[in-house]
């Protein structure tokens, strides 16, 4: 059964990768186990065909199996999002159709980085809102950092206004702790309809601090699901402490699975050795580590580990 | 028969438009007129999904139509070229592979924001190659303007180097005057294998210089390619002052649709205005005329009417 | 006796060079006859220390020097304006008192690139304002393509209303024929105080234009001012296909000028072929003119010239 | 006695802020205050006029005067080094022969955005060279974050060659492991000359990894710069667990502190709460913190005491 994506979303919606053989085609037995191992570390819900997950070096073709791969897999245990940014309105809706009638919950839309004055985004996300149709529930993706867009806590409002079909935003604006403050204060005074804020900040590196403004968890990729898993919960048990001390003690790690370029090198090349997926393939034009960065990984792995144990 | 673009290659190549109905469906029927009219024109090739040819916002089954329709009108007269940039490799390529094996007499491809420095443009550029292979001859598109990345001399030079197959520049860098020479210059001394240089400069708005540095023609959109055509030919058989008599009736209009923004709705506009094409609409995103342009545009041609009628 | 810049301003204000000797030196007396030449083809104002006028190649010194001699020569004759846009505040008020003192008659400020959105734009200049204080009067500048800012009719709007002292709008977005008519349209609706709209689109390669939609003059720079004055006083009268005229007559080597980078070499060689100033020289970073460019403009002056006897 | 900055120059290098009072004006005495916490806590030099020390924001007079504070204070203990980058050559000639003469030890240049190409960036530093003169040693600010302008290693080993007072690199670029290991590679294949490579990326965010890539040092701004000196010890007597201990415990204020836009107020702040200034007073345009940027600081600050004690 499929779930549609609506405003109570909330947990941990990881931004898979997309797992390639070591020749490079698509491997969607690294797939499944990708799914079965997101579900086992408690993700509430799954993004695919994001920038991380190598969406553009896919055919259209590809993306299909891959997204067809990955609902049959998840079998609606979770809702799953699908990135839809494109650089034209014909190539979003072929797409989203496609994806929704495959059964996906929802569509993630980001701006591309022609649009820049509050009126051309707010115009801009008006031609998504008819492209995408009454049905189609969809996410806001803020990420100045790839877009060059950027987007006031006013320009929000007006796109949320516009769209009733639009569910969640996902946050990464940066540093968006006030833009956060900002948006959570306008729905409780009410001239914001309540959505579902997600946040990848930096690839979760403010995550304990974006759940006391108000984000109601992550939407971002990390060989470590679990650590986000974790820090939510502590969250809302109110353990704030436990939230901070698991979070710190994948802080350095983390912090190097964010770096630009080489990043998803690192997290692919991480879930290999979780025996997640069986290649860390990277589609070119991609990065490769180097014997420095799969040394410093290690170290920062061995590390992780015994603080981990620590703090048992 | 089909032309397999080379280094030979000269005169005009007509950056055309994607006509389509007032409701925004493709139209074949004017796309039919628009070929027979360029042909009339004495264009002596076509290059189709271009930025100005709304490329990003038809499905990849429209571009396959809409490319199938202009070989078959064209019928071999002259080569056509398939704007084939894309954001990954596996979509350039199989756009690629599916023009070529439609007829196509090769591909146009730009580099993307993302790669800035010599060395990642050249390697940029050496994926392009091998992603397209060994037959397919392919336009390297300089366009400082639209990409934001900036080509020097030598990183022509060694991408021309690491690639036999690239036979034609297109040279739109701005101002590119300079360039130009020093490109030409680099033949001559054998520093650097003549391609073809055919030019855009801000919609051919330096074409009688383009050519005395040894421009080899043009490459670009304008609702008049007779000027181009003609500017050409005068320049060709020694004419140069009758070149720029030309160039100059009509730079007032070719300055007015070399616009920013409005550009390709004043060019569909006068191509509708001609009777080339059924429908001067424009897909969304896009701009519109307002009544001050209409007649902002009926003064200019009326004007370039009563210029060339002086200097027939 | 100093004009105070106010809404009133029309006509043609020339945006000057800064003349130095072929060693580099600030050359005053080429200033001097610079300044009567500009007075003598009647422009109706003066910036200087813009872009174009190499103000950042400039020691403080150097600038102030500039300004009183610019000052002592125009002897109160037409309104200076003098740019005063900086990277900080604390140099803005500097500058903008300095001159001020010495006896412009505004500043003129254009926004930096790192000001994006709507509310920053409108806070960037409620700073600005706050700077230059209630009795400066100043300049907004327009400038996209220099900027990367992009204020929307309703920015600029705001950013009147919060600032009586701006007085003129310097408008330079590209294209701006639908702006400049949006805005026009808001002082008449009385959404908008009426501000004087000077325009420099492009070096004003769409004067004609901008004075049908309501422009009150141009403010850029051109080696032959005579050709602004002599179309805004066509226009005046209500001679449009004169003004037409005499714009279609030097476009050709208005174009050439306003080619990014080697402009300003084009625009002093100009001014030493017309025996305004001494020297061509231009200070580093700066551009050279090659044998080719120099054989370029030759033949723009001489068809010029013949066009405009044509006309005579 | 004033050090000449050379390429020995090695250990933390902190980038200090401009203190003012609660009315905007220099506060000379913070300023004595934080030279002396900073000469306690061992840094072996300083670099004032950074953009994090609000250089443009501040009048002539005042760079001046602060500048000569500081070295008054330092009394050539460490060296100074001054940020010297200016929008053009003869503002950067006035500031650095006023500084040098003053006593500082060398001047910190970064390139403009507007240079792109390898020849562009390597023909800017020639004339960066030019204008600075043989006896003033310079560091190269490599920060494509802040000025867009991307270098590569072949890029930064031709400005080395043509430049023998360039001694130091600030290296910034980001991620930068691999660049790093790239010049230290080529200095000691001899390809390059050895010159001192401090690092701040992302303020020190990376600082055990890029020491054991190469790196002398760190020259960034925190307001524990014990932290980066004891780090830097630890790596130099081979205690690479110790550095990466203390490393993680300030990893997360570190990480706070290094927020884009609101980082400084926050390193004010903590400069503040730790005595050494008196006032957090930012210039405008600049960010203030909210009551809750203050209490999550408060909040990292109290579990930072408790890691370093567990440490201890």
């Amino acid at each position: 059964m499929t779930h549609q994506l609506d405003t109570s979303a909330k947990g941990v919606y990881l931004i898979t990768v997309t797992p390639f053989s070591d020749s490079g085609a698509l491997d969607l037995g690294s797939t499944d186990r990708m799914i079965d191992f997101c579900l086992d570390q408690g993700v509430t819900g799954l993004t695919v065909l994001g920038i991380m997950g190598e969406a553009t070096k896919l055919t259209i073709e590809e993306s299909r199996t891959f997204v067809r791969q990955v609902l049959a897999r998840v079998q609606g245990k979770v809702p799953v999002v699908v990135g839809a940014s494109a650089p034209g309105f014909a190539a979003m809706k072929e797409l989203t159709d496609s994806v929704m009638d495959l059964g996906a919950s929802g569509v993630m839309v980001a701006p591309p980085a022609t649009v820049r004055t509050d009126d051309q985004i707010v115009s801009y996300f008006q031609m998504v809102d008819e492209t995408l149709g009454a049905r189609v529930p969809w996410v806001l993706q803020d990420h100045p950092v790839s877009t060059t867009v950027q987007m006031s806590p006013s320009v929000i409002l007006r796109i949320l206004k516009n769209s009733p079909t639009c569910v969640m935003l996902k946050h990464e604006d940066w540093p968006g702790l006030a833009k956060l403050s900002t948006l959570r204060a306008a729905s409780e005074k009410g001239e914001l309809r309540r959505v579902s804020i997600l946040t990848g900040n930096g690839g979760g590196l403010f995550l304990p601090e974006e759940l006391t403004r108000g984000a109601d968890g992550a939407m971002t990729g990390f060989a470590y699901p679990e650590m986000m898993v974790d820090v939510v919960a502590a969250h809302a048990r109110g353990d704030r402490e436990r939230a901070h001390d698991l979070f710190d003690a994948y802080l350095p790690l983390a912090r190097y699975e964010q770096q630009a370029g080489v990043g998803l090198a690192v997290r692919k090349h991480l879930f290999q050795q979780r025996g997640v997926i069986a290649s860390a393939f990277v589609r070119k034009p991609g990065p490769k580590l180097s014997a420095q960065d799969v040394a410093d990984i290690a170290l920062l792995v061995r590390r992780q580990d015994k603080r981990l144990r620590e703090l048992a």
